[in-house]
């Protein structure tokens, strides 16, 4: 017996029986992103490190410390240096957006993902180095409308709600445009500015790099100053203040409850207008759903037109199934299993097991045979809806005994009488 | 604007346009999977690199040339050295499997898998570093029986007749037992030392490391060589030729046409016995559409029990819908697309496509307005089976009109007439 070889840290085998759940988050979402009119997008699970560079900011934690980069066997081969797995998944959905001239055929693309995401961060519960997001982009010329802005966080609530969450709380706030970001951050770092010196080491080396992400510090001491900023929106343009009223004005008629927050910025440098964060208490520690909010300045930033905006949200699925607990979902059992009563019947039993199946009804059978008790014992284990038992008199008859396992009633039918009884 | 950005070598986009051939073949997959009782597992897309070399063979050229390992930022900690994307699929599940102990739970385990897999190698028509396999792996100290190896050819076998496959050909062999394949390759290295001069050189590494890939040499030479070998199962014990016999025998009961083809060996030092391969010569040189056999030593190799066995098989989805061609499937379209016949219709106009939405009416609008006229091409293009028009005297009368894409007729209605003919 050679060495046996465990989970790489921070990531998870998905068992099946904890498929029922994944399957149910799954196809809920594919349903109401259809219902949304969004297509589904699959990109490959590595990118260029310098479009997760460019999209994310090169000074970000994730690109600064969380980027998992790709080697192959030749580690000098210029060709496959310079490829990381992605750690989230705009990015890429924009670069095919962008690679595939999608502007010029319509003016407003709207895509869902839902797969893997991969960081190189320091395992902890609710944080791993492979978990899975689903997510939406909404993305073109005409995406400008605070109409989409309601549509996207409304489809994020719905969907949530629509898998049975009920304690969570959706937060928004906005930045502006661009130029009112800009008059933020340099208001911001006047307000900081004589309390440089108490802040935290990280909110100290943020300050100059991105001054937004000292509102999300952690440290007491930084909450303590940065709540005493008193924040508030007075460097918005009135056209900007606008746009956010129409947000909140088409939230609340589609019945979507909300919190502002004024101090909800979102870390990385393409937000500008509406950002959200969903957050569920009972997580913990790590409490956020998911987020999301309007991209002005992304599209421009990996190599599109200037003209094309952006919203989407992510939302991690590890989360929402922490969060839903044990899903109440009944487990999908089999129909059928097929029981060969002495070695002589297991080659018939083979036959009525494989004209089951052509049947399309699921089917299974012990192939080692062993004594009927220990069969029947792995059929109840498989939870089967029948047992079909064959025998020397069904062998010699050519028929089947079909058991019910609810009622404990059984009778021997010809084959095709059984196949009708168990699909009916 | 910026750099642009493309896909990675050897990657491709699953845009919308082909995410419903990709649906069919997986739910096409699932259906089968479950009807003959396999249960889905997923693990991480990377594991300890030591796992791929134990199972595939440290001299194997997937592990020699094409792993792509992984690389924290952090290089030289050690904790992120050693992982590696999977390159195929049944280590992982195997190291699930023996790390869940398993085998004292049940004497047969029937997963199956869908995923991607990755290679660092050089892309060509067929060969991808991101591709797509699925699978199944049937493992368990009951896993030793002709009818599952029968019933895993099967499954492959009407798996792909089930997707409208027609032109594909199953060939088998047996490898016989461990000790009969020692036989076997001290046999072939014999026959082949006269013309070891003559191989290529590829053949010549392999001629100690594993001889057994000779057979499946391109070099017109060695396979001139092989061909004028004459190997036939003279090296098989009468239990081993019996088990194949029996597998045969299983495989004809299920109307299963194969060839026999004594030359398959498959490169991997784990199989045993039943080996097979699925070829459709639609594909040109890359011809394979999967692969499969039974694995006697595999469980053992990665530290689990001696008399675990197991057997499976892997299938190229990409050749698989390279080999469908265009799958005429229909695209699932729209319900409904909403018109606001001007500027003041828009905010009523939305809160029916919500109310339609909150139905279960997969609907959409065109939040910029515009004419009548642009509204409705696009209402075209999305191929909404109905439109919904709003107007100022819909907005008076709260009221819709409905209009069938197809007949053109309209009608004035209450939304929940509308909701009601949209669903039927």
């Amino acid at each position: 017996m050679g060495k046996s070889f465990s989970l790489p840290r921070g990531t998870a085998d998905i068992l099946p029986s904890d498929i029922t759940a994944w399957r149910y988050l799954e196809s809920s979402a594919r349903q109401f992103f259809s219902v949304y009119n969004y297509k589904e997008i699959r990109t490959p699970n590595f990118e260029e490190t310098e479009l997760f560079a460019r999209s994310m900011g090169q000074s970000s934690d994730v690109v600064q410390k969380q980027i998992l980069s790709l080697r192959s066997q030749k580690a000098d081969a210029a060709e496959d240096s310079g490829l990381a797995l992605r750690p989230e998944g705009t990015a890429s959905v924009v670069r095919s957006y962008i690679q595939n001239n999608v502007d010029r055929k319509e003016s407003l693309s709207k895509y869902f993902y839902i797969g893997p995401m991969f960081r190189g961060e320091r395992p902890q519960k609710g944080r791993l180095r492979q978990f899975h997001q689903m997510g939406v982009e909404a993305i073109g010329p005409d995406s400008a409308s605070p109409y989409l802005d309601a549509e996207v966080i409304a489809l994020a609530v719905n969907l949530l709600k629509g898998l049975g969450l009920k304690g969570f709380t959706l937060k928004i706030n906005t930045l502006g445009s661009k130029e009112d970001k800009e008059a933020f951050s340099k208001k911001l770092r006047e307000d900081l500015k004589p309390h440089l010196a108490k802040l935290s080491d990280e909110s100290k080396q943020r300050y100059e790099r991105n001054v937004f992400r000292i509102l999300d510090s952690k440290s007491k001491e930084d909450k303590a100053i940065v709540k005493n900023l008193k924040l508030d929106h007075s460097y918005l343009s009135k056209e900007s203040l606008d746009y956010y009223t129409k947000v909140k004005e088409n939230l609340t008629a589609l019945g979507v409850a909300f919190e502002e927050s004024v101090d909800l910025v979102r870390g990385l440098d393409y937000y500008t207008h509406t950002v959200f964060e969903i957050c569920d208490s009972s997580l913990g520690a790590q409490d956020a759903l998911g987020a999301g909010g309007r991209y002005g300045t992304l599209v421009a930033q990996l190599g599109g037109s200037d003209n094309v905006e952006a919203i989407g949200f992510a939302l991690g699925m590890e989360r929402i199934l922490l969060a839903l607990g044990k899903v109440d979902i009944k487990q999908s059992a089999l129909d059928t299993f097929v029981i060969a009563m002495d070695d002589a019947a297991v080659s018939y039993a083979f036959h009525v097991l494989n004209k089951l199946r052509a049947s399309n009804i699921s089917a299974d059978m012990h192939f080692k045979g062993g004594s009927a008790k220990s069969q029947m014992r792995i059929a109840n284990k498989s939870g089967a809806r029948f047992t079909v038992i064959i025998g020397a008199q069904e062998v010699q008859n050519k028929t089947v005994t079909l058991k019910d396992m609810d009622s404990g009633e059984q009778e021997e039918l010809a084959l095709q009488e059984a196949i009708s009884k168990i699909k009916s």
